[in-house]
């Protein structure tokens, strides 16, 4: 079987360990390590009580350089003072010195509980049992995707391959979900490798475009995350792009990836039974597609008529006309797939009930709004709102 | 026992009647029919997409005197273009011919699924039995409260006297929630009566000072209506309010009025267990205590957290530094009740999770930030968010 997860990039190396952080004995640790020195970038969130390995991370990955991403899941380090910023860097420095690098080329990032101190022993007897074991084995790269998984349920991996010559670039990603979500600028966690050879400023440049129209466009409950971070690695073993077109390929690939893991985030939303693409046209502005189209993905109200398949489209209207966006509601037109529900005013004569309400039983609900007031347009991503979300977060224990 | 319902201020008759529109033989019309004109104001949505009833409402209340409020539930008249401000006009006409008064005295209000047409046969036939059948007694009152609930489970009530020589002045309300309740400049439907007479212009000064601090204060799902409207009908019966300061105890009444019926709708939230008051302090301006009060009170994650009565703090972090608003992290103090959880940049030591638990299961939860960034205050209130919320919104069928 080929190699599809973050270890498909040639020059790259994980591992992923159960080191006790997690009380289940589940995978809680992971160390992604490259060959040699990569360039680098990263986004992240914009949450002002950011947590500890964000404020080092970024820190790190200024340089553009980096050697090596150490992530556990379990418990956050975030709302930990300067304990939990020696902490990440000790994590770092942890990693480096088995590897032989600098701790700055280390990349740290945790997920999990706010508000309690990394268990350091487990840590640190985990980074050395997951540097030891890295390989660059299919196994070993799903076994760092499944050491970064919190409350999700699957593992999100991506992997896309630009032709060139005999060999291909590649370009591979894992993420995790899948409460807290909102990015804002940045997301959850995501890991992106590749083997192309890139300068770090066109790396940050094409990361930020990828991540615009992807991670940024998804939610789950509109709630943006302390420790978001995406982070991509070039390893630079496959060679130069040499042209334009062959970065426009590569940065073609890099957004399809991210595509990718932001449509596997939603889907596997807390207690998610449905994803819901709301697309909205005709805005006057780019910044009023966005605000209409979240507007209407952020509605608890749409979020579950959804989950119950009820084609109470009413709800689609109220979201939206609560928004502060330029529009006259006569020139409105709102579809669920490609029904129209509301125009000129007024309900479309003779809707189906029926038909309406197996449209929003499908795995994929299409609502798409025409404002009728321009010709931007944008769309957000999110999964219906269930029973089990609550149940996951009402019985979350700290 | 005493008349504690808006019949209770002198003047002021009302009746409520099952004309058909809910399937369960509910009470779902309303009348309330004063004896003489009275100086009258209200306050609307500000959702774009508002209901035919407050279009023809805020033409009606313009001109600062009323004659009657006829309200039903069961179906909101909401984006139902021409035919549905014709409908509403109908129901203004019914009413004014039956009392002797002009329709345009007559406030109207409808509340309830969105995208269907009144049924105005029954409406017709309702009308004329209720106006038919109005009364000055409190179980009169009492129906009228009724006959607009929709998912509410609790009659919401509030009776205020302000003490004047021999009769005081009485102010009375009621309203309906309990979903889609995130009142902008108006709320959900309140409608108050008092016997005092106020011109109106300061009837309409006095509302929006009570409105702004108690309706628009509350959230159940962040889901601004496109029904909502308050409404004050003063009845002058009890004559003029003489002095500066018996305005001032008449506003001050008015307003908890106002917080009763308010505090009311977030108690009876759909599939609320539990209520959550979030105080800001310490913050640079008011805007940013108000902006930094509902980004924690409309987080699904802290509204679970309390559901669960898991003392799960981070969430109420997070939710904070999502905002952009001014405050330095590490001046932020975050107390449940009166129990320090988060100062000086980290959790405050020997946190006692079992005793924050029990603060969590309190029907009333207090979340108390510090933001250290000025002087300026506000507070929210909301309700947890439940199973039972998803239900009720998952299977309320259109």
């Amino acid at each position: 079987m080929r190699n599809n997860t973050i270890t498909s990039p040639r020059g790259f190396r994980a591992a992923g360990v159960a080191c006790g952080i997690k009380e289940n004995r589940a995978l809680d640790l992971g160390v992604l390590v490259a060959d040699s020195s990569c360039t680098a970038a990263a986004v992240f969130t914009r949450n002002r009580f950011c947590g500890a390995p964000v404020v080092v991370g970024r820190e790190h990955v200024a340089s553009g350089k980096l050697r090596a991403i150490v992530a556990n899941s379990g418990c956050a380090n975030v709302a930990t003072g300067e304990r939990g910023i020696a902490d990440a860097r000790t994590m770092c420095a942890r990693v480096s010195s088995a590897i032989g690098a600098s701790a700055r080329e280390v990349l740290p990032a945790s997920t999990g509980v706010i508000g309690q101190f990394l268990p350091m022993t487990k840590i640190r007897s985990g980074i050395d049992a997951a540097v030891a074991s890295r390989s660059s084995s299919a196994a070993a790269g799903r076994r760092f995707a499944r050491a970064i998984m919190t409350t999700d349920t699957r593992l999100k991996q991506a992997c896309e391959r630009v032709p060139r010559g005999r060999s291909p670039t590649t370009i591979a990603g894992c993420a995790k979900g899948s409460g807290m979500i909102a990015p804002n600028v940045a997301t959850m966690l995501a890991f992106l490798t590749t083997d192309a050879e890139l300068p770090a400023r066109t790396l940050r440049r094409l990361l930020a475009e990828a991540v615009e129209p992807t991670f940024n466009r998804v939610t789950v409950d509109e709630c943006p995350s302390t420790s978001d971070a995406v982070a991509l690695l070039a390893s630079g073993v496959g060679g130069k792009l040499a042209s334009g077109r062959a970065v426009a390929s590569f940065a073609s690939a890099l957004r399809a990836v991210c595509e990718s893991l932001a449509y596997q985030i939603v889907t596997d939303g807390e207690g998610a039974t449905r994803v819901l693409e709301v697309i909205v046209r005709g805005a006057r502005t780019a910044g009023d597609a966005h605000k209409a189209a979240r507007a209407i993905a952020v509605s608890p109200l749409v979020k579950t008529a959804v989950n119950g398949g009820d084609p109470n489209w009413g709800r689609i209207l109220q979201a939206l006309g609560a928004t502060p966006v330029t529009y006259r509601p006569e020139r409105v037109t709102i579809r669920l797939d490609r029904t129209v529900l509301f125009t000129n005013g007024a309900p479309a004569a003779r809707l189906d009930a029926h038909k309406l309400s197996k449209i929003m039983r499908r795995r994929h609900v299409p609502i798409v709004v025409d404002l009728g007031a321009g010709r931007a347009a944008d769309r957000v991503l999110t999964c219906d709102l269930s029973r089990q979300y609550v149940t996951i977060n009402a019985d979350y224990h700290t």
